[in-house]
């Protein structure tokens, strides 16, 4: 999984996101990976740059341990969460998709009230 | 860092909470740990072993890679949050505390409105 290396070395991942006062929205996605990942970091690294692209993206915090991956996607709102959510939806069903990667996933949306 | 080790083994941390119906409330938590967290690892521990005691606590996911931490745990109320908030600060007041064992800290307050 030397696609996972290249990702942990990002900066922009593990760190704590610059998000706006809230409220905003929270992508909560935990994962367990499946033993066979063939494409999938790539596909990760590419997701990520696009969400960057999207209106609406905030910031993301993620970080993988073992087979276990937790990222958390921020967003001003549904819309922009909506756009994301059908951008990866095309781009995972081009690839091999999650039936494939990933042994359990979930996903929570979530309104940001407070922080501190 | 031995203590990481045996926490990362475990299985209650490194998987996807089962969590109820919607709405519920998320506390996202992430941090980078400072170069000495000495006694951190064990209070992490004993903290997650008494949120499992608080009326109202759903469940936990978190991760960590490198010096970065990010948790994220549930809760039935904003009430067992405050409940849980006052027993992390009591139990870090008692400890060396956040300012030595991390570099940075953000939390944030969510209302989970949707999963799938």
């Amino acid at each position: 999984m030397d696609g996972w290396s290249a990702s942990a070395e990002n900066p922009d991942v593990l760190q704590i996101a610059a998000t706006p006062e809230p409220p905003y929205y929270a992508v909560i996605a935990p994962a367990v990976l499946s033993g066979d990942v063939t494409g999938y970091p790539e596909l990760a690294v590419r997701l990520m740059e696009t969400a960057h692209e999207i209106d609406g993206f905030l910031g993301i915090e993620s970080c993988f341990q073992g087979r276990f991956t937790l990222a958390v996607s921020y967003w001003r709102s549904l819309e922009a969460i909506d756009a994301w959510r059908e951008h990866a939806r095309h781009q995972l069903a081009k690839n091999l998709g999650k039936t494939r990667w990933f042994e359990a996933y979930f996903t929570r949306i979530a309104r940001v009230e407070r922080d501190y």
